[in-house]
């Protein structure tokens, strides 16, 4: 921690700040520029109550030194984790995709699905049991019969589930379900649900939230890490801006930064971040081009006729195609699909 | 609904959507301008799923007419709710002051800070047994404790509690405690939990999210109203800009806006937008000034040996000479404190 | 300037950067913590190439510990700037009211406007004559014939002009005229606009760029009085974000921030943030409330012809009302109008 | 034009409108709907005063249905706008890569690095002669020296030109030693500068604001157009949000968005987007993947010693193996470079 003193600090303000660093147990080594002092405290930072100083007299500001995560940074663990979804693993040369209907809305159009993502090479099927809407009069999907039908799907396929969990008293019946639990965006700092989670030892789909920084991002990790779950997958599904023609802004650059202080995979979603199936295609061969450790792709037979963001499904045909477009992309940095 | 086609559209594309929506039971009057054609639906938007028109050929366009929410609107009730909390009437000519420390920490203090508060003039008292804090390392509040902890400040001012419930889980619990829920901006779309205490018959302070638009804002309000709760109150507490100055943004405009289309209450919290203790009485009044029905401001005995949010917190003589300054602000625009 | 190394630097990479560090004339003072070690150096940093340390090998991040600016700093001048406007003083006890029609549509109108609203209490007279609009094909303003128009509104009331320049082309043609420069949104960080304005010793109202930092701004401000001009009015319009109610997100936080880090004056636009004259009253008290040093409102005599932004002006009716209004906020803060 | 009408429009509002647009020569088609009515306006939108209508008694909202652009409209021209520069092609099949410093600060530097990023496959040479820097203190540009150093690397190299120019009374100057004009992201909307070098014949690479929309973006690009000059290469270069691991969030969604609604060509520069080189490889290839037209990276021989943005310049043997990865991802999306 440094403690940079406003230029009208007094040499008492500076003595203070510095006995009150010792008394909490740190070592100080004050610098004396010409114009401001500023003090290294050297010591546990979990015993330094931040606030106490930033509100000396005479102090300026407060400088963390040591980022606030830990079991999520690379400065912990240096080689990438890899996650292993029953033989699927995330975070290795292979790009794993994810694909399938928002919402689930009957078994026969799931397992359709179910089986025509498959053939296209997707490796995890994703369907939302619980729905969070903006509006409560939108639906809300078919909670346990939803999960019932992804079993089916899985039954057919052989893919792996993901399915969203949206409150801690279904964290055990989704449990029961699923192979990874999904955490969306409006929940990304719903600690409590978080730390549920963290309790199972299930992996989590961990989507951004709207407004998350990526450092906030990965304290939210972090608290699903510190309950002993350490198979955490990010996945960016775009932030909220100012433009209004996507209907949130993909931030790809989250890839490099996020490989740069994390050892965690990183999966995006082009469809939720655009909110239009005609820029998901561009989107998801730059994502891989960009980095990412997976995709999440929304894919339904009918898109107009979907109960729930059929705008941004692709149908099953276009799926097949693309797949096919990431494929060559995907070898032109030498990893696979 | 208004349906505007693309400039490329065809007659047949036009004859297909209009098709669609006579089987969906709308009437439609279509307007055929020089350039492009749009087509008028009227009829019961519940019918209408709106992809099924998004994505079809030729059309570009869909353009809502109706408010998505309807029981936190002022089309449908004119006047201003006016919540009573035991006497105490939020909404009303008066504008009520809430204050208290972020975090419970032990009874002396906080039953001190009450009797302080209530000194000045605050008409409830807050304070958070269960806290949502970025850092899974931060002290969590002291849950069970803490409510009943604030019961003893009530007991010992009659001022009314306010306190936040962050799971479902918990709102049982909470509900025998307190007498206003707060949802934090961190839950503002956490449905279930909206849900959940729109099923009370307790008054619920809803904070915005960090980047929730007004609208969606007022979506999260329907899902409590839309339960059978009609007791919510609106807070105004900063949203998440690239500004770094100050923690959030506050966005005083909310106020006229909210005013303008709805019918709830809207309160301000200074501290939480500013983070920084020293800005807080000039956004006070600014608030008020501007026609905030309340405030809701921390304070704390000793700001640096806070647990939590010491930074943003005023001593209790700072918030005695700052409700004097409001007194005189709130007289200047004909309402009382 | 601190120098935070990473947790993987090598001895030999510390001390690369401090030698580096003493031929570029530091002095440096190491601190070696358990985790990571931050150098901090002590200089004249205009002899520092940041970059050229930040890309060592081994270094974390630079952290800088002055401020980028000096002339607008209140480091450097610890009493407010007032700035005397033939005899109308802004930054003083007196809040200063500015106001007129966004566009200078012809004389009639435009002197009638400027005795309205001097009846009413203005003190300086606004309107444009280089109108930057977002389309090619809007009004552009009347030019060098609407400056004619607004010396006559001078002379007919003896208000004081404020007028924005466009173009380093027009600085001497404007200066010809007016009495404050005004640099709108857009323009403020057209540097050589700002380094051509600060060449003159006229008075220069600098608007808030639409999502420029309180920093940012501060910055530009440090090119005009970097220049020799000193005399600069800061105006707070608004920044953009993600909210659509209101055109843009008018930030009253900076007024504290500003008056915490600089000596400038502070004025808002309320009705360039909102947009919409019906906001404008409200936010115009809460701007006075929070602090601001002025107000810069648009007014028409009928709104509804206006060419330019007739949507966000207040109708004389309603600024003599407002007026009054603001009178008692003014007096409720021990300020004046 | 579509208007809607307030629920509480009473009859004789609807007509007071539907009578003023007949005035303004527009053709009304009136829908009655349950609750609102909503007027269609059919005809000259350049004769409807907008402002005129929208505060007109019972007017809720005014829904434009044309898009405000025209010439940069697909709606207009159908084929993509390729520009030919010298015969480098901009908008075609292949990707045309633009490198070089960010400043041109001495001849020799800047030659060898023209004559290594030739070697490595780039067609345009960048270099800035005017550089806007937000501090008044930093390095501002060689201006004319630098053009005349621009031109020994072309001619060293036969590669073509691309610099910025910041002021309205530079353009006959730099037009005469460029082959493409740069407007940078801080002057998007410095409308005369954009009607200056709409009155010239050279292509003109418009960057994004930081804080535009596409919409925006588009429109600055019409302001070029309209003065005649159709060769304008759009460049996404990053936006301003909340995130501060990147220096702004580079939005590839505007590659597929502009390609719906535009003829135009896009360029991203992933150098200023995240202001990190570590990055710039990464996005470099995700840009490409997305569909890009081309890319601007800056290049500099020794980033450490780099006058202005070392930080992300990238060496020339990077430089180079990025070109190679490049070649490869281009050819993955059946295009070259």
């Amino acid at each position: 921690m440094i403690i940079v003193m406003k230029q009208s600090a007094t040499v008492k303000d500076i003595e203070s700040v510095e006995s009150r660093l010792l008394d909490l147990g740190f070592k100080t080594h004050p610098i004396h520029g010409d114009i401001k002092t500023v003090i290294g405290a050297i010591g546990d930072k979990r015993l330094l109550n931040v606030h106490a100083i930033s509100q000396m007299q005479g102090v300026e500001t407060l400088v963390p030194i040591m980022k606030p995560y830990k079991f999520a940074s690379s400065e912990l663990q240096h080689t990438p984790t890899i996650i292993d979804v029953g033989g699927v693993q995330i975070g290795g040369k292979e790009i794993v995709v994810m694909a399938g209907p928002c919402a689930i809305e009957n078994e026969k159009d799931f397992v359709d699905t179910a089986i025509s993502v498959k053939k296209s090479g997707a490796k995890i099927l994703r369907g939302g049991a619980f729905k969070p809407r903006s509006s409560p009069y939108a639906f809300q999907g078919l909670e346990e019969d939803g999960l019932k039908i992804m079993v089916a799907g899985r039954e057919a396929t052989g893919l792996k589930l993901v399915t969203e969990v949206v409150d801690t008293r279904d964290v055990e019946l989704v449990n029961k379900y699923t192979d990874i639990f999904q955490i969306g965006a409006r929940n990304m700092q719903n600690f409590r649900l978080l730390s549920e989670v963290g309790m199972t030892r299930k992996p989590v789909l961990l989507k951004r939230g709207l407004s998350a920084t990526i450092e906030e991002w990965l304290m939210a990790a972090e608290y699903i890490i510190a309950e002993g779950n350490h198979e955490v997958i990010l996945c960016e599904r775009g932030i909220r801006t100012f433009e209004t023609m996507t209907r949130n802004t993909l931030d790809l650059s989250a890839i490099p930064a996020i490989k740069d202080v994390s050892h965690l995979p990183v999966v995006v979603d082009p469809s939720h971040a655009t909110g239009n199936w005609k820029y998901v295609p561009a989107l998801a061969k730059g994502a891989v081009a960009t980095g990412a450790d997976g995709l999440i792709i929304e894919v339904h037979p009918n898109p107009p006729s979907a109960l729930c963001d059929g705008p941004q499904s692709l149908r099953p045909e276009r799926f097949e195609s693309l797949m096919d477009e990431l494929r060559l992309v995907a070898q032109a940095i030498q990893r696979t699909i």
